[in-house]
């Protein structure tokens, strides 16, 4: 364009900001990102996706479903060489970076490795995972997996799933067999058109008895011909919210015969002769599943933060209303309001984050700890408290997380204005994407009612005085219940005050519980009475929880500027939360009304202190321009520009109108008709002729008016 | 299907639901309509596009964007008889109607009829209406109108637009240009490729002047040809979150010319010698925007209404756990916690709803008055009173109401678990579609500031005693900072409630903005430095303005069946909302800690007793199963069997394979290849096989050692 731009351009406004920032950027962005190494390999990662042809994101808004299917499977070959190749820890930073820049991806490749791999680590006996591993489930040089767990009818409540398994022991087979339409396999990621075998989850049936739900791997298609296997029954589910790069699908199976090899015998072995051997321990079974909630964790914050990239550098470069008569129009992040909305926002990202690397520890000293356990192990007990404890916390974050990223991605896109809905802006995908968070791997409000039932369990071990999990040990601080506000505002006053607000409604929801248990219900029933109490105990945790991993890691940090920076956003994280969760505080006595206006106040002055360091804090997120996809979000600032090139790159006019001589022209050419009012009602043409004509002769009478006054 | 169903079926599980409803379905659908005549209307109209194939709704989520937007002018022609014929009244209603049905079309109709005329209707002088006429505005034969407001650069402020319209008296001509990048006319719909002609909003200059922002009806293409105009330059602006089948485009104007008469001259006149003559009252310009506001608050209203008709009847029919071994599984709207999750949504849908009816009143009266105005009418005062009173109102209830709709479809949505994310549940549609909602017609966040400035206004006068607005009365009521609840949590007592907060939080905003007046800032810093507390006021204020249009609504009504469920839903959205905002009821002691339990208490009573009701309720609604397009809300509740044959349709399986022999085959077929381990680390490869090979050898070990113990 040949335009003149107007001064200082949105480029000079944003370099602006980056000058004097009080903290060196990259060393505030290793300590984000837990390590150096975490954040060279995951710029070597944005690097390496940049410049391959297959991750091109700049089109992907006006590609269809089929198409953006396709891309994805031009992926998987290109990620085959660093998962066998690359170390687990190395791998699992390269997909939470995917993760971000492409979830539709994540999710496939996610399907093939997290989920039909992680079964058979999971699942498999030594034998079977050696068999498997030959057959080619690492390279995907002969099997390419699908995870078959969710039914139609049957999603949350894995134990009442349908699909039958029937063991047949002449044939020493099982026989895999959808019994009606509600017991079809749904929502198969990789089903549709790309999987070769399923993980299938079905209920054992050996000798007429049911045996509960196991897994077994059943082949779907021809692995040369790609035809479906006889009595396997498949159709693409089609269209979704978001993610249409995964090939969902649903699967019914018409009396389909497995060898007796291919069930999963790990915990549960079923024998030729028909005899079933169960575990001793059936929850150790569960382990695998908490590896997903985890890296949603992280993966909350990444999402956060790429879209608040994106706001946040918007915010800085527009300009909008101006104070006085031809002055510079004000930054739209200089206005208090915009402050408010977008600053939270960003120490929230930075909450989660944080998190979510000590969530990860958690999990991994767990999983060895399981990979290791053999029955008997005197080890057991500890590593049965470690899985409840992981369990429950990674539960109740999976779910407060997510729904917190995904509020954060619409309050970006709000933010942005007009803009935010142009899916150029990139949030409206990343809505789309990232919505599901909230539903899969246990949907938000169920996990958070399990958080919410673990807690009233850790508030009964308090009051007998029994030894807590570090994460719930608060419950048991002397007088916990009854603290008080110091009226200081610090870390620690916000910590205590986490502290005694989750003890109280904990306890609260303990105390329901209990009432219902005496007027005799059952437990089950007891807590679905209390679910509403305990919903609310499990915020209240998680959100302290969250708070206390944040200030816990900024504590053990070295005393320097991006510490400092760390620590404003950590308190602007606690009250603000505080804040919006203000009638707790104000119940329990923690605040008083005039301390919860100080809290208020604070909020407001954290929020403009943490405005002059924004752009350079959310370029400490480290996202690319490429990852971060959306000219908004540009990190030169060039929004505009950029806009502009993006919106005539993605619709060049086409060289013949597409309907106009259908459509427009016999609309434009008709003639005139007098349409019969049906209802004998005057018509609008009707209301409006004689409106004008009114205001004629009034105008006209008027002027007769003025004229005989002269 | 030949399967065989479980028993009881979804559908025989519904028609229970509908037996016994103690009130009258049809009688409570008309009072919740307004009138029968408004039912019975809606009834033709869903029964209307029903049966036209330009209003098929069910292939809508595989449709690509052009496809819709070709769709989108297949409606137009038929309703172009309705617009000429139908009274006004009965039109909105239609319309109405069709922005659920149809948001994308809704939006594409209103910019032609709503926008485009309504610009003509507020802004030309009564010849030029005529003229406009005659070109064929209302039949779409000659004009088809778009609506040129917003910039590249410019939203929000509307003052500050950049295109410039340069009066040239030597022509007698406007000169209308865009003279830089920012100020390309942006998001204009209609204007990539259906318009002909654009009301045009720009800096008019006189003399070298500048006179402020006015209106220009500009022709962008040849009638004949659909050929650009000379010096308009145009383009698609592309994908959007939604709404894609409106032909959003960009505007470009390079000196194009239009007659002097083309500026709309109501309120500004600019005479042949450039003389500009300026209106008394620049606000009654404003005016005409409001009429898009209030019918948002009904929409809001629609919608939510529409989504929550899928999760209610879904959640009737879903069975998930059951609570002994065999038994039938438990419908999931009979848990409290999935009640609390919907009823409350369902009370508020109904709120709204009552409010638009009163809104919609309300607005008439203004209408009506502004539209006899003349200057030095001595119903002037009055009538600005009138239109400050309806500006105030609409942009505090446009806001919450629209953040509120947004929310429940997206609440809705998470509620149906996994299909909610199905494009055939509608629900991703339905959010992306109604996102825009909090944008345009004005930011709400913005929005909610102005609202809260007229309450620092109205606070202002309440304490100097001044003839308050009705809906801010409650600000005059004596004492009313100070009272207390009398614990009956009656609709007397919830109103008193939302009085006594709202008018605190008004008040405290006051002091803080007088507070900053004092310290020496401007009326407008000072509003901005106590933005979050003026923010604080508009949200209680409008959550309490809407509780008491639908309690008085319910007052109103005679004694019956239909009344007393309404009382009920009534009292849960009061109650419920003072619990969501309980921090402001406790911090001003409406209620002590100890009530508020109570208040909790009572919204879960209330939950389960609107949950008895809860299909008759939302059945009143009066939705088709056409309008609602999904098949998790039908009405028969044969939701499973409509859900997978609505997969299939939409997703016939191809001949062949897209891309089974470019992308999958060489992936199974590739030779095991050995890579070396760039990092010099264990890949995963080998850490699976040594895992695999440790279990074995321990699972030996210990066989071994059990033998030799035996």
């Amino acid at each position: 364009m040949a335009f003149p731009r107007p001064k200082p351009t949105t480029v000079e406004t944003l370099a602006k900001e980056r000058t004097n920032a009080p903290f060196n950027v990259r060393k505030l962005s290793i300590a984000m990102h837990g390590s150096e190494r975490a954040l060279v390999l995951k710029e070597k990662f944005m690097a390496e996706i940049a410049r391959h042809p297959a991750f091109k994101l700049a089109d992907i808004h006006d590609l269809s479903k089929d198409e953006l299917r396709e891309r994805t499977m031009e992926k998987f070959a290109s990620m085959v060489y660093f998962v066998t190749t690359e170390s687990l820890e190395t791998f699992q930073l390269r997909m939470q970076l995917i993760g971000i820049a492409d979830p539709s991806f994540w999710t496939r490749f996610g399907v093939a490795y997290g989920l039909f791999l992680g079964a058979l680590r999971s699942g498999a006996t030594p034998n079977q995972l050696s068999y498997w591993i030959d057959k080619g489930v690492l390279g995907l040089n002969g099997v390419i997996g699908c995870f078959a767990m969710t039914e139609l009818a049957h999603g949350s409540n894995v134990a009442g799933l349908e699909t039958t398994a029937t063991f047949d022991p002449s044939s020493d087979e099982f026989v895999i067999h959808t019994p009606h339409l509600g017991a079809t396999k749904w929502w198969i990621g990789g089903a549709a058109s790309t999987a070769t075998h399923a993980a299938v989850f079905a209920q054992l049936i050996v000798g007429g008895k049911k045996w509960g739900v196991k897994t077994f791997v059943t082949q779907l298609r021809d692995t040369k011909t790609f035809t479906l296997m006889p009595g396997v029954t498949i159709g693409d589910i089609g269209k979704k919210m978001g993610r249409d790069g995964i090939d969902n699908g649903y699967i019914q199976f018409t009396y389909v015969r497995v060898p007796r090899a291919h069930m999963l015998m790990k915990h549960t072995q079923v024998s030729r002769e028909g005899e079933v051997t169960e575990p001793p321990l059936a929850q150790l079974t569960y382990g695998a599943l908490l590896g997903g909630r985890t890296s949603m964790v992280a993966d909350s914050s990444n999402s956060a933060k790429k879209a608040l990239t994106v706001a946040v550098r918007y915010a800085a470069v527009r300009r909008q209303f101006s104070s006085g008569k031809n002055q510079l129009e004000t930054q739209i992040l200089d206005y208090p309001i915009h402050q408010r909305r977008l600053m939270p926002l960003v120490a929230q990202s930075i909450a989660i984050g944080f998190t979510a690397l000590k969530l990860q520890t958690m999990y991994e000293d767990m999983t060895q700890a399981l990979d290791t356990l053999e029955p008997g192990d005197p080890n057991l007990n500890e590593t049965l408290d470690k899985l409840k404890e992981t369990h429950a916390t990674s539960a109740g974050l999976k779910a407060f997380c997510t729904w917190a990223a995904l509020d954060t991605i619409d309050k970006c896109r709000q933010s942005c204005g007009g803009h935010g809905y142009s899916a150029y802006s990139n949030f409206p995908l990343m809505y789309a994407d990232f919505a599901v968070q909230c539903t899969w791997e246990g949907d938000n409000t169920i996990l958070s009612l399990q958080a919410g039932r673990a807690l009233i369990g850790a508030w009964g071990a308090a009051v007998k005085g029994k030894r807590l999990a570090p994460g719930v040990a608060y419950l048991g601080i002397p007088n916990i219940l009854t603290a008080k506000s110091d009226s200081s505002l610090s870390l620690a006053d916000i910590q205590k005050a986490w502290s005694c607000v989750a003890a109280n409604v904990v306890k609260k929801a303990t105390e329901e519980y209990l009432v219902h248990l005496k007027a005799g219900k059952t437990k089950d029933e007891a807590m679905e009475r209390c679910s509403q109490s305990r919903f609310i105990a499990a915020k209240l945790h998680t959100v302290g929880y969250i708070f206390a991993m944040f200030s816990a890691a900024v504590e053990e940090m070295p005393n320097n500027p991006e510490t400092d920076v760390l620590k404003t956003v950590c308190r602007l994280y606690g009250l603000w939360q505080i804040e919006e969760l203000q009638g707790y505080f104000l119940k329990y006595g923690y605040f008083s009304p005039a301390q919860m206006d100080k809290v208020q106040d604070s909020v407001d002055t954290l929020c403009a202190e943490v405005r002059t360091v924004a752009i350079p804090l959310v370029d400490a997120f480290a996202l690319s321009d490429h990852i971060v996809n959306s000219p908004l979000g540009r990190f030169d600032g060039s929004v505009y520009e950029s806009y502009f090139a993006q919106v005539q790159a993605s619709n060049p006019t086409p060289k013949e109108h597409p309907y106009f001589n259908r459509l427009i022209k016999p609309l434009l050419e008709r003639e005139n008709t007098t349409y019969e009012d049906a209802e004998g009602a005057m018509g609008l043409d009707d209301e409006l002729t004689e409106m004008a004509e009114e205001r004629k002769a009034a105008a006209e009478h008027k002027e007769g008016h003025v004229r005989r006054e002269d």
